[in-house]
C-alpha cells in the first residue's frame, strides 16, 4: 500500500481587492465595494466551495497615509466575520485583534462570542501592531518599543486563555425544577494582576466549542519566532524563495520541542501569490499587466517607509544606498521582513525599481506567474521539501484570482493527492488536523485569593 | 378629515430567556439556547415580521455573581448584530458599548462597520457602566466616580463623533485611470488630545449610510438626563406608572432647547413588560404563575443589592427598614432606578417580598396582565397623555412572550391607527421619523496643528 502524501493547507488572505497594490486598478476589480459585506460574502463562499481551512483578515486600527494611492483595507474584522459566519458553514475564520491596543477581557469575549457563532470556526491572529499609524489613535506617546510589545502580549494570552478556561465544561447545570442554573463552584475568576492588566473574571460567556480560538501568529522577529512557538497553532510568514522557506521552517520546528510541543503542532503556511495563466505565457503577460498599473510614487513611498530611509532622491535604476539605510533594529517595525527584502536585493543584485515591482506585488512574499499544473507543482515542493505545511494565499487581485485557484489550482493538488476532495472536521481546528489548543501556562496571580 | 393620529415607535429589548427573573424556568423558554445564534435570529425575525423599528441588546463587561439562579446575559453585542444583520433585512440594531471601559477609536469604527454591514441599521446604547462586576476585569481601583464617568463619555462622544464627521462623502475618487483612490484633503484626523483620550484619527472606514448610529441613552439620574438632552436620539427608561411616565416625559423634553434641539428631536421609549392572555384571568394565571417560579434567596440578593443593604435578615413580610438603608447617592450605581423602587414601596406600604415580586418581572418597568385589547389600551395612553413615543417591550418570557404580542397586540395597535403597518423607511434613523443626527461639539484640540 502506497504511503499517503503529506496533506496540505489552505488559507485565504482576505485583502479588499487583492494583494497587489495596484488590484484596485485591475480591470476585473471592484473598489468600490472594499467596505460592502456581500462582496466579502461571495468571496468567503468561493474559498469554502475550494474546500479552505481558513479565511483570515489582517487588521491596524488608523488609515495609512497612502489612502491616496491605495485601496481601503475593508471591514472590521470582529463584525465582518461574525456576518460571514452565517453565510458560511465550514470555513474557519481567523481575525487580527492587536495585544497592544485592546483590553484582554474584551478580545477574550469577543472571540468566544465568535466561536459560539460560528459553530467553532474562530481563529485569532496575535499581533502587537506596528507604525504609529495605529498606535496615536491610543496613545499619546506612539508604539511601545518591541520587546515590550511582546511581554504585553505574552501576559494578554495568558489572561485570554485563563479567562477561556475559567468554566469547566458541565458548569452549566439548567435545572428548571430546583431553580439551580449554574454551578458557581464550575466558573472561576482568575485573579490577574500582572505587569499590563487587572482581570479578575470569569468571562461571561460559557466555554466555546473550541475551548480557544485556533491561535495565530505572524512575527518574523526573533521575539515574534519566540512567541509563536511558545503559544501559535499557525503561522503565516513571508517567505520570497524555497530556501528561505526551508530555512525559517526548520528554524520554527526546531524551538518547538523547547516548549514541550511537537513539531506538527504547529502548521506552517507561508504567503503565496499565484498569477495564473492557462498558458505560461499568459500568466507573464498578466503578471506584466499588473506591474504597469503600479504607481512609481507610490511604490517609492513604500519601500521607504519600510526601510526607514527616502529613497526617492536617489537613482530609480541603481543599486540600494545599502550604507545609508538605518540598522534594521532601529526601526522597530518589521524587523524580519525588512532584513529579508535586503538579503533579497543583495544576493540577486536587484535595483530600487526592481526592489519596488518585486515587492508590490506579495510584499516579500513567495510569488510565481505560471499555469496550474506549474503552481501545484511549486505547492507540492515547498510541502514536501519542508518548506511549508500549507500556504497563506494571497491573490493578487480578487475576485478573479481567487476564482481561478479555487476552479483551476486546486483539482490540480488534489489530483496530486495532497489536498482534501471534502470537508471531514467540523471545527477550524479539525480542519488543521489538531484537537486540542496548545498549553499555555496560568497568570501567576491565579493563586491570589479572592477580593472581598 | 380626521387628524392622524401619533404613531408609536416599538423597539425589542433582547435578553436571553426573557425579563422576568424566573424566565428562563418558564415552560416554553429554552435556556440551553442563551448563547445560541440561531435562537436570536428566530426571535430578531420575528420582531421584523412586527415591524419593530428596532431591537437592543443591554450589555456588561462581567459575569454577575447571580449566576447560580439567573441564565446568562447572551452573545457579545457586536459579534451578534451583526449576525442577525444577515439574517434581517430592515430592523434597527441597537448594541450597547460602554464608554468606561472602551477605546473609542475601536468603538466608532465597529459601529461604522456595524452600519455598512447593516445598510444603516445600527445604533449605540451609550452606557458609563455600573458596578464592579464590570470594573475588575479592566482595573484595579474600580468603578469610576458617577460624574467622572459622564465626563467621559462627553468626551468619548465627542471623539466618536469627530472621527465619523473626518470624511466628506465624496472623499473616495476610485478612479482607475488615474490611479487616484481617494482624495485626503476630504479626509481629516481629528487631533483630539483631551483629559481622557489621546485620538488622532482619521477613522478607516469612509462615512456609514447613517452618518452616525443612532444615539440611545438609559441613564435616570439628573446627569444621565442631561447627556440624553445632549446627545441620545432615543431614551430608554424605567417608569412604572403613567404619572411617572410622565413626569419623566415632561422633564426630558423640556432640557432639549437648552441644546437647541426641538422636543420630536427625541423619541421617548419607556420599558413595557406585558404579560398576555385571551382573557384577564387568564393574563393573571400567567402572572402569578411566573411569580411563583421566583426564588426568595435570588430574589432578595438582588434586592439587596439594589438598595445596598442586607434585606435576609429582617422579616419578609414587613417593610422595609427605610432608616437603616444608605443614602442613594453613596451607592454610585443605577441612581434614578433606586429611587424609583423606594417611592414606589413608600407610596404603596409594599414589604419586602411585595417590592422583591413586584421587581422580579419588570425591574420597576411598567407591567401589566391584559388582554392584547387592554395592553393596546394602556400604550395608547401612554402615548396620547404624553407619557411615551413608544415603548421598549421587555417580553417576560421568550419566545412565547414575544410571539404574543406580535401575533396579538400589534393588530391591536394597528387597528387604533398608532402603528405603522409595514416599513416606510430603509434605516433604523428613518424608523424614528427623523433624518439627520443631532449636533454633537467637536473635540475642543480638533484646531491643534498637525503632527510632525
Amino acid at each position: 500500500m502506497e504511503r499517503a502524501r503529506k496533506q496540505l493547507h489552505l488559507n485565504l488572505f482576505l485583502l479588499s481587492t487583492g494583494h497587489h497594490e495596484a488590484s484596485w486598478r485591475h480591470p476585473g476589480s471592484a473598489p468600490e465595494r472594499a467596505v460592502d459585506v456581500h462582496y466579502y460574502v461571495k468571496l468567503a463562499r468561493t474559498a469554502e466551495r475550494g474546500l479552505f481551512d481558513s479565511l483570515f483578515l489582517s487588521d491596524a486600527y488608523g488609515l495609512p497615509p497612502t489612502i491616496k494611492y491605495k485601496v481601503l483595507h475593508g471591514l472590521e474584522p470582529f463584525t465582518l466575520l461574525s456576518a460571514l459566519a452565517m453565510a458560511t458553514e465550514r470555513i474557519g475564520l481567523i481575525g487580527t485583534a492587536s495585544t497592544t491596543f485592546n483590553e484582554p477581557y474584551h478580545i477574550a469575549r469577543k472571540f468566544a462570542s465568535l466561536d459560539l457563532i460560528s459553530g467553532g470556526r474562530a481563529g485569532w491572529n496575535i499581533v502587537t501592531s506596528t507604525g504609529n499609524t495605529t498606535a496615536l489613535n491610543f496613545r499619546e506617546e506612539g508604539l511601545p518599543e518591541h520587546s515590550e510589545r511582546y511581554r504585553r502580549a505574552e501576559e494578554f494570552l495568558q489572561v485570554a486563555t485563563g479567562l477561556w478556561d475559567g468554566w469547566e465544561r458541565d458548569a452549566l447545570v439548567i435545572d428548571k425544577d430546583s431553580g439551580v442554573y449554574a454551578d458557581p463552584d464550575k466558573i472561576r475568576p482568575i485573579l490577574h494582576k500582572g505587569a499590563y492588566y487587572t482581570v479578575r473574571g470569569p468571562l461571561n460567556l460559557p466555554p466555546m466549542p473550541q475551548r480557544y480560538p485556533l491561535l495565530v501568529q505572524a512575527g518574523a522577529s526573533e521575539t515574534g519566532k519566540a512567541f509563536a512557538a511558545l503559544a501559535a497553532e499557525a503561522v503565516f510568514t513571508a517567505q520570497h524563495s524555497l530556501e528561505a522557506g526551508k530555512a525559517f521552517y526548520a528554524d520554527l520546528k526546531a524551538r518547538l520541542p523547547r516548549h514541550g510541543r511537537a513539531p506538527e503542532e504547529v502548521s506552517i503556511l507561508p504567503g503565496f501569490c499565484p498569477i495564473i495563466g492557462d498558458t505560461a505565457a499568459e500568466a507573464r503577460d498578466k503578471e506584466q499587466a499588473l506591474h504597469e498599473l503600479t504607481q512609481t510614487e507610490y511604490g517609492l513611498y513604500r519601500l521607504s517607509n519600510l526601510l526607514g530611509l527616502d529613497l526617492s532622491t536617489y537613482p530609480l535604476d541603481g543599486p540600494l544606498p545599502y550604507a545609508e539605510l538605518p540598522e534594521t533594529a532601529q526601526i522597530n517595525s518589521q524587523k524580519g521582513r525588512q532584513q529579508m527584502f535586503l538579503d533579497m536585493a543583495r544576493s540577486e543584485g536587484l535595483s530600487i525599481r526592481q526592489l519596488m515591482m518585486r515587492t508590490a506585488s506579495s510584499r516579500g512574499h513567495f510569488s510565481m506567474a505560471g499555469t496550474p499544473g506549474q503552481i501545484a507543482d511549486a505547492m507540492a515542493q515547498w510541502l514536501e521539501e519542508g518548506a511549508a505545511d500549507g500556504f497563506n494565499l494571497m491573490p493578487p487581485y480578487l475576485p478573479e484570482g481567487l476564482d481561478d485557484f479555487v476552479d483551476k489550482v486546486v483539482p490540480e493538488l488534489q489530483a496530486r493527492g495532497i489536498y482534501r476532495t471534502a470537508y471531514s472536521g467540523r471545527t477550524l481546528r479539525e480542519h488543521y488536523g489538531r484537537t486540542a489548543p496548545p498549553r499555555i501556562a496560568a497568570p501567576a496571580a491565579a493563586q491570589a485569593p479572592l477580593r472581598a
